[in-house]
């Protein structure tokens, strides 16, 4: 039997908790937050054993603990677990969004013999609070862990048993510096969001002077701004714990938007198409090799009108038909009337009976040729 | 009767023939294309009455002209058509993605006093060629019209007749100049095309020096990348028709990313977060606009397996209390296993009954609280 003490009682925290507590059921979990209310929901609903205000009331007791609140309060709390006695052997780790601050700041532990891993799940929800906590939240995602501190024997068993504890959440770890961490994640998180809001905000500027609105956006521009809507404090707090790395991005990107605009004033077509069709190539390759996106050649689009019963039709008819449907999903072509179903299928057998099955049932079918 | 000729047959060629046919039903449609068996379909599927090779074989004949090929086709054809003897009355019109390059072509039919309406349907799709041509494609869509031949009652009554000739599409007109159109474009359409495909290609570039690869990317660098899968031919005409205005664009937003960095590299946290903050307002306000996107409490979100059966079972407990779901949609988190169902409702109202019945039958459900 182990004590866990998990600090920060939000999704991550909270899904943890309970992949641990169905892993490992004899393991005592405490967790820490300022939100009682999130503490309250998390005892009652089973996911914790008790819940403490502050991380001095109970990381004593702790075999693992988890810091799961934002960075700059783990950077906190990582000063205050400094000051406390902790059992010799316990494990402390992270799952902050950056990484290179906590590890900096690790040392303050490490000097003091206590181990330290850092972590960083790649886990995202459209919910952030523990009411969404759910013990799969992670499952198949890709789970960083921070290879700096892993310098000895004592360190190598320390992440076999953090795996152990964790391995309920069914990740994919992923063995990394800190440096090499934020540069990737400045790559394929940070900047997006830095380009989609920027995105954003200058059509908004820009057509605030027209009479036009950015109500005429279609689809293209929905889907590249989407994650413009995250959470503005969240993303402050990310970008200003990963600052330099961050601008380096950003000077990358603009040299390549500078060099498509060359390519544009000298009417270099060569060099455009090669711009979209390397893009293209890669684009289409991150489809295919995510499981849960396929190649269009598996796709079916089907009018439908937006009212009740036409998306159950249609299901049910695959249903009978016992043909797996791996996606569906209403194409945001028009804005107010009907849509176009697109139904997904994992491999041409089931799109070509899907498409017979739907067509024998009077259903007008595209796609599948 | 009126002859109206459809120059292009490809998905907005082919849409607009089907609704010109649903309207006037009484009216003769002839199709030209270089490819045959876009022709042969459109004769064969009623769309069309006749298909030919070339403009010249049957303009001479047209009441309305409609030019729906690529920018670059269309001002030839538009050559072709001042060399012709077409009807005194003829009605010429085009669909063309930019339209001052059009627009400045007009001269030579409009100094012969052929009539000439620019136009640009703002509707999209999946597909492009005739195969998925429908009625309703453009339906709630906007449509412009270019404003800088309007400038007599001729040409303004020539406007009416269009516009009830292409009645049967149900879009929104908006009257434009080329030049604001072309801006427009390039604000909400061209520039988010070159910043998904340069996002693309930069993260690509990085990670090829790594042992890690864009299998990493999650949910937020798939959305603002999905459109880099687009056309690369289409889109290196547009970008080489509209050279100018999108090199203004990509210069502003490199500005817009350089007071970005420079915010990052003073730490200068209000900057940062109103950058954030004033996107997430005005892309939410984007969602509330149209009428598909909905707030997100008006959403429920459900674990669901990827099985046979699992997404019929919730639509047939929505269809048998008679709940209008109006979007349904598999969210992307993790990558080859379970989904979350994300269920959309159009009012309060429908998302509480909906999560009562779903509850009711056995299901988890998230959201609505």
């Amino acid at each position: 039997m182990k004590t866990i003490v998990i600090d920060g009682l939000g999704l991550i925290g909270g899904s943890t908790a309970l992949a641990i507590r169905q892993k490992w059921p004899d393991h005592q979990i405490f967790a820490v937050d300022v939100n009682d209310i999130a503490l309250e929901f998390a005892q009652s609903h089973g996911l914790v054993d008790g819940g403490f205000d502050r991380i001095q009331d109970i990381a004593a007791t702790a075999d693992f603990i988890i810091l799961a609140a934002p960075v700059s309060i783990i950077l906190e709390h990582m000063e205050q677990l400094a000051e406390m006695q902790l059992k010799p052997d316990v494990i402390v780790t992270d799952v902050g969004s950056t990484k290179r601050q906590v590890m900096a700041k690790a040392k303050i532990l490490t000097d003091q013999g206590i181990i330290f891993i850092g972590g960083h799940p790649m886990a995202g929800s459209h919910k952030t609070t523990v009411l969404a906590a759910r013990a799969d939240l992670f499952q198949s995602a890709y789970y960083f862990l921070i290879s700096d501190t892993i310098t000895d024997q004592q360190h190598r068993s320390a992440i076999k048993s953090l795996q152990s504890l964790l391995s309920g959440l069914d990740v994919k770890w992923q063995l990394i510096s800190a440096l090499q961490h934020d540069r990737v994640v400045a790559l394929i998180s940070h900047l997006p969001h830095i380009i989609a809001s920027g995105l954003v905000n200058m059509s908004q500027d820009e057509l605030s002077h027209s009479p036009l609105s950015l109500k005429l956006a279609a689809g293209g521009f929905r889907s590249i701004t989407r994650i413009a809507s995250s959470d503005p404090e969240m993303w402050t707090d990310i970008l200003l714990s990963n600052s330099n790395t961050i601008g380096d991005k950003i000077e990358h990107f603009v040299r390549i938007l500078q060099q498509v605009r060359q390519a544009i004033a000298q009417s270099d077509r060569d060099a455009i198409w090669n711009y979209f069709y390397s893009a293209k190539i890669t684009r289409d390759s991150i489809n295919t090799q995510a499981g849960r996106h396929v190649p269009n050649f598996y796709d079916l689009f089907i009018n439908i009108p937006d009212q009740v019963g036409a998306i159950a039709k249609v299901t049910h008819i695959l249903e009978e038909a016992k043909i797996n449907l791996i996606n569906i999903h209403i194409l945001e072509i028009r804005e107010e009337t009907d849509g176009v179903l697109q139904l997904s299928f994992s491999n041409q057998k089931d799109l070509i009976d899907a498409k017979g099955e739907l067509q024998r049932r009077g259903l007008s079918v595209v796609g599948g040729d």
